[in-house]
């Protein structure tokens, strides 16, 4: 019996909340723990609560499950606080990318969302640093990699961002014919730009099957290719990338848009050209396909709320997850050393990268902590354009941020690829400043 | 008397020859030595030799003059080899241009010249090893940056790169009203991007002088201005990264195309608003201009060589230049330490960078060599946006370069912020390699 206190923020998203319910109900070690769901969403706070709740009934879990809007709340005496916070949700970044179209940059120019995410985490890494100064911060909402090297810059917080993106490697394994059981691998990076850097099955390089596949069958699968518009990871964009730079991009590393590889997102004929029949993940389509799933899933969430008769575990069914978040809080509690895919400063792990830059790799997680485990180099070029490209972009974003400098965030903008001049990185920026949802911006910069 | 051996590889520009003989002839420590004239043009060669062995005559200066179309000769038993060679001359470079316009990029994209350059820079370095060992390389040449980057990374050669950009401090100095003679200044960077991070007059700080005239006297220079069409020094794009980067540009910085600033070149029109109304150095305007004057000048040498009734020293006046190659040889020979603007591996001097990044700071001179002198980081986002992407251009060229590898090729037109997409980038590539004077760099990237 535990009596750690585990904090969500942004619980209101079921998906993600029902996930890590799911581990921390099965985790032994975790037994007696408080989850805390904090979200400002009341309505939808009650949903994930009340889920949860006859959730951990029909499998007779004990833990204490709380609720509350206030993160004051959350935060006191929290052992952990995961923060998958979304600020302003999808609609704002909707109304934002009608405004960048109009500017010329098809599919928008993140910028509200961004901005407004920083906000939040630094402030709960704040208020950590007064309410539980001992408690772990694990990240889970985006943008994890400016985030996170943001508030191990600013903060005294203990922090780890986490993603499932490395998983995507054993979707290569599968795509290519192998058993995803038995392949090992690694891919290190900074979130969201994370290279196979080495892919074994049974023990044995597999990256010649990787080349075989390409030459032999890669054609073929991209004919007869039916997947989901969200699928890319292993489209021509994919293997052109691996051509280029030495190393196949792994999950959704392929699909980033615009800081490198701009050039597969030109327009949305580009887009279906290297990605697939629909454009890829980032177009209209991919998008639209993409929100409609979190839309369903709403829905979904709120009859199965209403209805009580039906079990909950008949939609969330009870075994572990693939999130690495529960499992990584027991490493920490209970001492059980394993190692996860982590977000951390990089401490000399990835070569050719300053030390409190937050870079993706393994880490080895235990009750000493987290420590990364070094990595090496990347390939040259990898690192000199795919790589330096994002922490480029991130140090850039994070200027603008601290400096709340009018000029540093047109800076910003000016360097985007797809800026092509002067007055458009004027006017974009102005356009959105002048959105109501970004008021508190404005009187940001300066 | 000494007997130190001065090599200039590529003399045949009158013009840098002469300013060098100007030096060489006027410095007492330096009598007796040999200065050695190579040029693989024999014609330009026979020019500049009897043109200089003149102007030795007038001033009765002791020197011994040869000269020599073999490179081998002028190594063997250099102290100095100065290098200020440029491959193929400018004609390649316009051929080039009209092959980058067609393809979308104004004014061409840089190409052959910059690889031949490289090629040339590192033999010369490796001739270097084996013959004079102990010499110093002062590099002249462009591109100094990527130039000395390179040799010092791939040979044990000393190498110092020159430039005179940093004068512009003074130039700055006299637009704004004060006397050049009584300021002193700082201006570090990288080879044609520098920054003033100190600027005093009469040892008090100057830097709100140039507030002031920004704000009372800017918009008058800029209506009245009437200069050459090469200087943009001043200009609106000038002050405009002044306030984006917090410190003022000096020299050719402002200049710069298509690296960083690349807002100002967007277009003719966009240069006209920015440098000057002739579109400043790099317009059709400027460039034909700058190249007239090189004609000219070519012209007025070779009058001057058929008339020897004409002293030489009515053409170029037997005072010091402001050129620092031969003030540096007298500062290794005969231990005069000074502080000059040198091009050297950066050891620290610059915050931010790697060691191995030749930076343009001060350096001292003397019998012990040349030792930069620390300066410390320049603002935040001037090292991440500005200097950070002339390092990436440099570090994206060189890995083309040394990895002889094509698609390291295609990835740095594609990193180019003009490039529009990856068909464009191809096309660009494929004609550029097929000019027949680039042949040799169709066999070097397979």
């Amino acid at each position: 019996m535990t009596d750690v206190k585990i904090s969500i923020i942004g619980a209101g998203s079921a998906q993600f909340s029902m996930s890590l319910m799911r581990d921390v109900c099965l985790k032994e070690g975790l037994k007696g723990s408080t989850v805390c769901f904090m979200d400002v969403d009341k309505g939808r706070l009650d949903i994930v609560h009340g889920l949860a709740t006859r959730f951990m009934g029909e499998l007779k879990a004990n833990l204490n499950l709380v609720k509350t809007v206030e993160r004051e709340e959350a935060l006191k005496d929290a052992d952990f606080v995961i923060n998958t916070a979304l600020v302003g949700g999808h609609s704002n970044a909707e109304t934002e990318r009608e405004v960048g179209e109009k500017h010329g940059y098809p599919r928008g120019i993140g910028f509200g969302g961004y901005f407004h995410q920083l906000k939040l985490m630094l402030s709960v890494a704040r208020d950590m640093e007064d309410t539980c100064p001992d408690a772990w911060l694990i990240q889970a909402g985006n943008p994890v990699f400016d985030g996170c090297t943001l508030m191990t810059r600013e903060t005294k917080t203990k922090v780890i961002g986490l993603c499932h993106g490395h998983h995507g490697a054993y979707h290569i394994a599968s795509v290519i014919g192998l058993d995803p059981s038995k392949v090992t691998f690694q891919a290190p990076g900074v979130n969201h730009c994370i290279w196979l850097t080495d892919f074994r099955h049974n023990g044995e390089d597999a990256y010649p099957l990787i080349d075989e596949w390409i030459e032999k069958k890669a054609e073929e699968y991209w004919r007869t290719w039916d997947g989901s518009p969200l699928d890319g990871e292993m489209s021509r964009a994919a293997v052109n990338l691996y051509r280029i730079f030495e190393r196949f991009p792994v999950g959704d590393t392929v699909q980033q848009n615009p800081t490198f590889s701009w050039w597969y997102h030109a327009d949305d004929q580009t887009m279906k050209k290297w990605f697939n029949k629909y454009g890829g993940f980032l177009s209209k389509t991919g998008w639209d396909y993409y929100l409609e799933g979190l839309s369903k899933h709403i829905d979904r969430m709120n009859q199965l709320y209403k209805d009580p008769s039906t079990p909950v575990s008949s939609e969330f069914s009870p075994k572990a997850s693939n999130e690495q978040h529960i499992p990584i809080i027991d490493a920490l509690v209970n001492d059980n050393e394993a190692k996860y895919q982590v977000n951390v400063p990089n401490r000399g792990a990835l070569t050719g990268f300053a030390d409190d830059v937050v870079v993706e790799v393994p880490g080895i997680v235990s009750g000493r902590g987290v420590q990364p485990v070094h990595v090496g180099p990347l390939p040259k070029r990898l690192t000199l354009q795919i790589l330096g490209t994002c922490v480029q972009r991130m140090e850039l974003g994070l200027e603008a941020f601290l400096s709340q400098d009018k000029e540093a965030l047109l800076n910003m903008i000016l360097w985007n690829h797809r800026t092509r001049s002067y007055e458009q990185a004027e006017k974009v920026m102005e356009d959105l400043l002048a959105l109501p949802f970004n008021e508190d911006l404005k009187a940001h910069f300066r």
